[in-house]
């Protein structure tokens, strides 16, 4: 997934603001979704982020062509791990590990079938 | 009501993106309910913005502290039109006219009474 | 110019918050610049938004695809006005017409020459 | 540091976006240079966050109101780490260390004695 770097994504640093390479990993996840022909919910219930551990590597700029690429690290009934690497052409720029968990009426659910599958369909990088 | 800017605020040209003026005023209509015990939503319905008409006429850099005049220009069952300022000292950065609507299941609605009451009581600048 | 609505868009009334229709319109303008090899920057110096007259007629959703179409209404030599409007399928979600003017040190100062010609070349619908 | 949640932090969950937490994080660690009279930022240098691992415990509401409190974990020449949890009232909604490094020209820089004094001054909670 191609991501071009706007004037919101950037601070007066003259680069992106560090909270927005998440927005973009988030992009990555929904598309994930949509190119299957499917929304990241269901029945009212949808994924939350639990966990990120993340490194950021290199400054993005104005203008820039990023690339999200996002791996499946683990799948389990009620969560899920993937690893997110955003890339600057050859240079990655940021990466991290993300778990998701499923959540209904504020309680962590087990992840839909239709999700499990999603996500083992795609244990190769995307 | 009184808004410092911090670097998510600010674009690469150093000073504050312009939809961000947008969300200070917000905060602004929100704050007129907080501060009298209420939500400015009702039963699932709440305001949304129909309409703005805005002059961007000074820079607001990081570090800043702005401030947010409210002045109520004309109040009907089924709208409210407010003049929204934002100053920093005694200059004025950001100046828009927006009207509000109030919307029950993505349908216009009349404004329930005690938001109206509300926005009499402030007839005058806040 | 194609636009997918994601998550961070979107706000707790299930749409998209009112200020991102103008990040989606900024997005719109600076890739008339990058589509044509160019930056709307220039020696330190670039365009402000100095006013702008928007009307919120539809409200989009999570995972909508929207569409932002722009015109030139008017071009003199030290600021331009352009019609941005943001579809949804057929539908016309929000309405802009917003004056950029160009600052070089935090002054106005006349539009660079290429970025004139940029404009005159578009004075269709893009 | 207290932070009011707005329209603008949350998305169609209903709760907080999960990016948006790093930005109430961002503010804390700019107060502090405030409230002392400075600004994270000299001669063009400037602090950049190179890591975090962030815990999303509990889910954050419109008008809810937040508090971030910040500890500083280790001081060195060339990076700081500080702990950053964000309560709503004694629950902890969210929680992140960082590593913060300090950049001039995108190089690692180290980091000025008066952001280290800074910094050793509220080696307490604050």
């Amino acid at each position: 997934m191609k991501i071009r770097v706007y004037y919101e994504d950037t601070d007066l640093g003259g680069v992106v603001y560090y909270a927005n390479y998440l927005k973009f990993c988030e992009r990555a996840r929904s598309e994930l979704f949509f190119q299957n022909g499917m929304l990241p919910l269901k029945d009212g219930c949808h994924f939350v982020v639990v966990h990120i551990d993340a490194s950021f590597k290199k400054s993005a700029k104005f203008a820039d062509i990023l690339e999200v690429k996002t791996k499946i690290l683990e799948i389990r009934k009620v969560f899920v791990k993937l690893r997110q690497t955003i890339f600057k052409q050859e240079d990655v720029v940021f990466e991290m590990d993300v778990k998701l968990a499923f959540i209904c009426n504020e309680k962590p659910s087990p992840i839909p079938k239709e999700f499990l599958d999603l996500f083992q369909n795609f244990s190769q990088e995307f």
